[in-house]
């Protein structure tokens, strides 16, 4: 294969720059480590029937309750009012959740999922690092051009989710052209990290990292920074994230 | 001094991130390493009465007729029609530009400032890697919070710019408050990338790099990523980029 042969791949550190780049022939990965995308993955490997991702907590209850969803969503590290759990991936075993409607508020996953599909996106799927090798062998298998998508915080760039795009890049890099700095600063950034991302994440001072500490959330930390936990590929359609049985 | 006492330093990673930092109180360094900054530095440094920085030809046409001043910018490596030099900073050797005015087309950088002046910045200076230790000594001494902006190339994110950033992060980090994944994410890159800052940029396949060396400027970007060959920290005041004599 030829370099010219090659699917392009991207990375748009955050939302603010997704309007830079043309998804209109791609795949676009939704990154959004701590933790919505690393739930989205627990909730559909232990059984969920699927995921509906919503922007705001009353979204959230009014969709939970026409649909009989379990509803989820948290403001600063506790379960939002009105609310049934939290967005811990750790919430969502599968005895508890399997066969059920899983109903999440996430606020810059959700509004990052909705600008790609208003551009056009060819297909919108999750990644985290628990299902980063299902994400790799999709995008692999799909051969065509990808968006990597970091959520971000509140638009400002963070440095788990670009790790996660570095991951990505990594794995796929020679397999796709990779004509994007954005891209080659997330690999380089993920080398360093990779032996311990834990470590990476507190020796840089992560501002999430410290917010989910500050919270008491270590464990929460240590689960979304560990990769492969599951073999599963969410991939959005109609409204909702459901695992592609193809895959993963 | 307490962490609560230090200024706080952050970095924009592109002009479409701008919006999200409060600049009111903040010393922001406009950064545009290949190649705006770098020239703006080396002109300075030779004696340049001032650089103004215009972000079109037309405009630079116009200003440069009025005030009999140097023209110059470019369009696809090339010096641009109407204009008289070119953007390397090779090209503004003392005994050429001493004493005289330097209209300076740049359309990533000269967006960025003007954007940092309507959000009310206090103070608008330009970084290079040329002028390193002159702009950390600045920042140091003022004291003032600060946003390092990196001018990008039309919003998508750079790795010159950001390796730019990270080395002020590097050697200012501890006496500034850095609560800024984007500054810690530029400062490792930073450290990975400062032993060798050309094979850096080449083993990463660097946008800007690849098109540079394209128009076969080697040595322009060799020159862009050499700290410290010039003493001089440009300020900016009505619409002009000058050397602020009490530093550099």
């Amino acid at each position: 294969m030829t370099k010219s042969d090659k699917p392009q791949l991207y990375t748009s550190l955050s939302p603010a720059l997704l309007p830079l780049y043309d998804v209109s022939s791609s795949i676009v990965v939704i990154i959004d480590i701590l933790r919505a995308t690393s739930t989205i993955a627990a909730a559909l490997a232990n059984g969920a029937k699927c995921v509906i991702p919503v922007d705001s907590v009353a979204k959230c209850i009014e969709i939970g309750r026409q649909i009989e969803g379990i509803t989820a969503g948290e403001r600063d590290g506790k379960i939002a009012e009105g609310l049934e759990h939290g967005n811990s991936p750790l919430e969502y075993p599968r005895e508890f959740i399997e066969g059920k409607t899983l109903v999440l508020t996430t606020t810059n996953g959700t509004k990052l999922l909705h600008m790609a599909l208003e551009k056009g996106a060819q297909q919108v799927i999750t990644g985290s690092f628990n299902n980063l090798d299902s994400v790799c062998r999709y995008l692999l298998a799909k051969g065509q051009n990808v968006l990597l998508g970091c959520s971000a915080w509140k638009d400002k760039v963070n440095i788990e989710d670009t790790l996660m795009a570095g991951a990505v890049v990594d794995q796929l890099g020679d397999a796709f052209e990779v004509n994007c700095d954005s891209s080659r600063m997330a690999q380089a950034l993920y080398q360093d990290a990779k032996a311990d991302l834990f470590g990476f994440m507190a020796s840089k001072q992560a501002s999430h990292y410290h917010r989910l500490m500050g919270y008491g959330l270590e464990e929460d930390i240590r689960y979304c920074l560990t990769p492969n936990l599951v073999n599963v590929l969410p991939t959005y359609a109609e409204g909702k994230l459901t695992h592609d049985l193809t895959f993963g």
